[in-house]
């Protein structure tokens, strides 16, 4: 695992993760799993007549997936203190592929902590048609470098 | 489905959810789903030594499964805009016991849509030990009701 | 949880719950849980020469969904005893959609329990055609009213 | 596959199928997908003080693996034409082990086609202890043997 | 169970399984149980663009699926030992759908267990067009007939 | 993605993989996914009279976790040729935890193709005990560096 250190980042850094499709497998799981069974998640026939036209992903596993795409990069120093500001802008559908621009924004020391700051990444969740779908700015808690040098 | 008016809201209302185990299902297949392979999530072995002594469930498997036990209480005039101050504030064990207290506490005009309001709420996830797991607040668009009375 | 007593039941009674769309999901998940690997649920090119012209969904994974649809309206003082005449009428293909109509049918005392009486409810499950794929009677065994009154 | 005809059935016959656990995961995959969210299936803090002192599996979930246990042996001359008096008897909890014991208790012609019989099996689920936990008849419709002999 | 000894096995013999149509959701669970997470396997706009044109099942889950298709013929009283080249020689992609070849290629004595002896079986993965996407030899470990003849 | 050439591996590398534990969750949905039913995965009633006295994951589900877990270090410039000399050595029962243990063995030039080259790895699976319970070799079709410096 790398350790990414509170030092080592800077504000207006930013990248882009890999896509992942949201398919119908995804949908159907995640209705059972959080127990969110509203009929423009799992019925289509119902769907076709609403505003979208055809069912949607929930927010939670538009959220979710695209924090995951962030996770892929592990930093053993660094841990997740919560989100900011996590807004649904569009709708996903089935079969749209999502990735997530990431841009550090802002960095803070913790108050609380000598040894630790904050750092702000904003997320901007985008599908195949370049629309962003979902924005949040996540909140990591990351250790300050140890200053050996 | 239920309508529930901007109106019929009040602030400081509030309710419990039912709760929900979290399994080590759930947390293995979350790991899959969003490809967050953390080996605190997925490897006990190297969990034993860490700091919480044995795997952690995702905080977005906890946001997600709260949000859908909020869910339950389908309301067709109301969708979700978005999230604030999400906080992870304890980790949730394979075994816990998540419930979700949900009280009103801001409503307010939605300034670009004369027939919609923002109703916020704030979830508070406790475990079985009565600990606040996960906080955040809800932010619902809501329809105002059609005055017709 | 609601509590709905014997005596609320009327014969006659009736009402269609929300749909659900039957996903490929579903079907190889359903099929790997119970172990019924039949080609007519997993090979679909198997499927193609056969009387049906494409895979179909277990029987039991309908009148489980179909259950489960019924199941979303919770009452505290009902629990299921059994199911009686569950007939396979049509098959239910992958994407389609089912709903279930439920009539109350029939109220009896339970002979061995003073304060219970049998609800009889036929299901009647049709998909998005209209065309009835299930039937069924759930038989559910419910708690007579209190009678304070 | 094996062909196994209505004469070939004989009133009397049986066997037992090979077991089955029922694993957490298997009731938590259950519940979502066919959206039965009590909290006897999914919150043990809330199963712990009830009639039953820990989770209990869904009726349907139980009866789908039977069914299934009972498919392992493919016929493909017979089809599933229904069920009769399901009748779930004692809860199975999350560990258990069922085995069906299954006996053809009736034959007969079927009036609408020439070529076919009912077969009715009694299936009796019992769990490792041995006790009864769910029956059920199931009918299946069978062709009658070509007569070539 | 069937008990099918090393004697009853000749080389030359072979049989061919049941089909199997791989889907999306196997392949998207697959990929979060294993943890492989290429965009070949989960990003579809990424694949379209690569030298498939589209998403692919991941050489394992294949592999895992033909071995299933094999071992629906339970033999009691062999285990499998291993597996020797195993090729990956063409993409399998969603909606195909796989049989397997199996033929008895080689069988020799166990210099190390009396009792046992050692059957090569060649597996060789189709699909519904007929070519070749997976080969590998099969080593099964089989008890040797009693001789109680 | 990275791209690590043919020129950058060296026969004696070798590096450690993150654990994965193997959970209920995932024999019970290998064995569902791949349609292998035997008793020792499935019926734990069963197992505990046979010789390992508990339930043991499937070898493909050993080896198609230890493949991920090696998978996570993507090479965008290899691809995965095939596997040598799997054997399974040790079973692996739910709750043990693996890694696995990477080392380059051999490198050679591929007859057939100027550009690419066969890297094989050896892969030993270890338990949570040091426990050697899975071997094989991969075998990677690995491009040639462009030689442009």
């Amino acid at each position: 695992m790398n350790a990414i250190y509170f030092d080592d980042y800077a504000v207006g850094q930013s990248h882009t993760t890999p896509g992942r499709t949201i398919t119908e497998a995804d949908v159907v799981f995640h209705a059972g799993q959080i127990g969110d069974l509203y009929p423009h998640h799992l019925d289509e026939e119902w769907s076709k007549d609403g505003p979208f036209g055809t069912r949607i992903a929930h927010g939670t596993l538009v959220f979710s997936i695209a924090s995951g795409l962030i996770a892929r990069e592990i930093n053993a120093v660094s841990f997740s203190y919560g989100y900011d500001r996590l807004r649904f802008v569009r709708p996903v559908h089935i079969g749209d592929t999502i990735t997530v621009v990431v841009e550090v924004t802002e960095k803070r020391l913790d108050p609380k902590r000598d040894d630790h700051g904050f750092v702000h990444e904003k997320g901007t969740v985008v599908n195949q048609r370049g629309e962003t779908v979902l924005v949040f700015t996540h909140i990591a808690s990351v250790e300050i470098s140890s200053g050996l040098g």
